[in-house]
């Protein structure tokens, strides 16, 4: 008997299920909010670390901005103010009185970081400028869901001025490929789609804005991270100039770019099944455990020996030795949490020198010799492609070329359809959101990044999306 | 000529002054926020990596809980709301309408986590629970200042769940000494002292508060961190109950704990001298740096070299080669960072096959062969011990013993003074309050923990406190 409603039969359902009894995360009483729990950070935290070991190897470096922004200050960008007024959570009262001047709590800090860059900022020698922040950011949400669309998340964002146009177009799609795309490929296993926004999907406040889109289990696309170049619009906003070689003020070229904590969400939708979780071996917590089935002769012993073992190997590993809980129930928490690799151990395994192994990124349950558990390392590695193989094929099946926009709809019913961006055009895309279908990013035949959207060869993914 | 106001003559105004020319941070726009500058966040990454390791070493984990709680939440524990409501800033809009109930922005999170700790114990098996978050907090500040009171800032906060009140007790002492204590000395080179914070002075909602406190450069004591018993406050107010061996329902005993980059500002006056910060090696985000003091034959291979040499030996190393830019003003700008080494080297050097080396624990400046750079190792891990040495001493210089209120009223001018508790007490407490001097914490005279402060051997530390 399963312990979760079958994707199959309910995908939000099982979501939702999953996420609670694998213990991930559970909603915060204010409306929207989430609460990580320990299992669900565990990943996050190494996930983020990850995402910030490349954000610093591209030259960026960490700071923190505050929480609170003057209400004046998102209002200085026209298209900004605009995108997110409907979203924003308004302090009114501090230290026991009205405030002068509303503060909103972030949505994101384009605004006050750059209110610090026009100081910071006066001569080419101070660009580029790479700026990181991870933080936490509220946007109210009408129809929440956890890690997908919470009021509060966690993310970074970062915020970065460079003296000419071409290169704050080369940092962002560095980011774009080199932190983002390879962290989701290399850290979370999941293959992703690297395109341009459409105007109508772009970020507000941007020029041009760049996503990764992944596929999910039930076919609808997830926007896994972006990355903006804004052009000029908050360097004019804010005055950031810079005096260049020959001594001429000019203004700056910014980009901005971010993940978040729906990172998690993806993994959830694109490698769990219906015995829950498989977290990908490099982000997870503990990525075998050592499971003493029933106690007896040396059975103690020869598990706290492949604890050590592991361990001086370099893998995380626990040791399950909760005999007096049902082996039944307790490999269904294993399951449910995703750990990647079991080990089972009882009496007779030990009596006859072997032990059970089950691997969560294949359905076989193997008994083996003792000594192949030294292979357990190379496991792990193998693992982690494994879940890539298999998240890159259900991709591919999700995903197909349509001719008409019609045809594009009814396959967005459960993929993404590939159509001629010629074939769509904005009326397309309009008539498309009727449906509830969207156009998730622009993408050229060749793979390099959409320069031109009506240009020759250029596909617009269109797909619902979470 | 010194870049600085003299810290004998100003001390506050050196303390904002070096802030602000070593970009460590600045004011926010909002009053008494903070922007923490890439420089001093660095700085805190480092620290915060150390304590969370050690915080993970007590079996605690990291969890993450919403920005906003709700308002009726603060009112359930009497004391905590009366403590913090005249701090608290007050979200009354979201997404463009008035909140049916108004939502506060974390002063702490005593009460949103345990809420959830009421679902998430039930039995004496879900016990010790022990759980820790990084996260942003607000508290509005009247005289905001960088570092040591902004209306917003980073910190952990602890919060853990036990069966005895034995055990409460033993974990806060626990954090205290090994977390706190430890990494406040080996990482900060501060010494502190630890002790039991009055009646007066305990956390809102605690029934014990501990406390570790530092002695700053112009005799003023800095509370650097607490851990606090809370007895069966909160369990009570959100009825957080487990079932004992026996079947029996039971109230948790529980603790919470935090320090925040409040520490940034003890390194700042512990360590920092008029010619600018001094980061101990361990933190600094640059242990040494290179400096080519002019260009000329070979010299920017040879620092090229160095600086390779020192990264193959571990040791976090910047080349400095903007020979645009004068020498003393680079000098300069290195010590008001306070980067441990500084190795300068022009044609003269080279030639010699010798450098010149700078220690910022040190006044001394030497002239030495090359091949003595490879002791830079050893150097960064003595000076690390030379800067505790020197707070050591500065601390016992500042520290004497007085026989009577009024004497140590006269010495917490300037140091802080042991007092008999008993010659002091509650009313003395309360005469030295008027004078602007508190009793930062009760020690007893060999050192143990205080039980009963009215006991023999109790002294009450007095002093004028940030």
């Amino acid at each position: 008997m399963s312990v979760l409603v079958p994707q199959a039969q309910d995908f939000p359902t099982w979501y939702q299920d999953v996420i609670a009894k694998a213990q991930l995360a559970e909603n915060g009483p204010v409306r929207g909010t989430m609460v990580i729990r320990p299992w669900g950070y565990a990943i996050w935290e190494r996930l983020q670390a990850a995402i910030d070991e490349r954000i610093k190897a591209t030259g960026a470096r960490n700071a923190y901005f505050p929480l609170l922004i003057p209400e004046a200050f998102m209002r200085r960008e026209a298209e900004h103010v605009e995108g997110f007024s409907p979203e924003l959570a308004v302090v009114t009262h501090g230290g026991g009185k009205q405030l002068e001047e509303p503060a909103v709590v972030r949505p994101t800090s384009e605004t006050i970081v750059n209110s610090s860059f026009a100081r910071w900022i006066s001569s080419y020698r101070d660009l580029p400028l790479l700026i990181n922040q991870w933080a936490n950011v509220v946007r109210w949400e009408l129809r929440p869901r956890l890690f997908l669309r919470s009021s509060e998340f966690l993310w970074q964002e970062g915020h970065t001025a460079h003296a000419a146009r071409e290169e704050a177009h080369a940092y962002a799609l560095r980011i774009l490929e080199e932190v983002y795309a390879g962290s989701m490929v290399d850290e979370l296993a999941i293959p992703v789609f690297r395109g341009r926004k459409t105007e109508r999907e772009k970020f507000a406040g941007a020029e041009i804005s760049w996503s990764c889109e992944g596929v999910m289990r039930d076919g609808k696309a997830l926007q896994m991270g972006t990355s903006h170049e804004l052009g000029q619009n908050f360097a004019r906003a804010f005055g950031i100039r810079y005096s260049d070689r020959d001594g001429q003020l000019r203004h700056v070229w910014q980009t901005s770019w971010g993940v978040s904590t729906r990172l998690l969400g993806a993994m959830i939708m694109v490698h769990g099944d219906d015995h829950g979780l498989r977290v990908p071996p490099r982000l997870a917590p503990v990525q075998v455990v050592v499971v003493v089935a029933r106690a007896g002769e040396g059975v103690i012993e020869a598990a706290a020996a492949i604890v050590d073992e592991l361990e001086r190997a370099g893998v995380r590993v626990e040791l399950d030795d909760h005999v007096e809980v049902s082996l039944g129930r307790r490999l269904v928490d294993h399951e449910l949490r995703g750990v990647p690799i079991r080990v089972e151990l009882g009496p007779r395994d030990v009596a006859g020198d072997q032990a059970v192994i089950a691997r969560r990124a294949r359905t076989e349950k193997q008994t083996v010799p003792m000594r192949a558990l030294v292979e357990i390392p190379q496991m792990l590695v193998d693992d982690q492609h494994e879940l890539l193989a298999q998240a890159i094929s259900l991709r591919d099946q999700r995903t197909g070329t349509a001719r008409s926009i019609d045809e594009a709809r009814e396959m967005a019913a459960d993929g993404v359809a590939r159509l001629r961006w010629r074939d769509c055009g904005v009326d397309g895309e309009d008539r498309l959101a009727k449906a509830g279908v969207s156009v998730r990013c622009l993408v050229r035949e060749d793979g390099e990044p959409v320069d031109d959207p009506d240009a020759d060869g250029v596909d617009a993914l269109v797909a619902r999306a979470y």
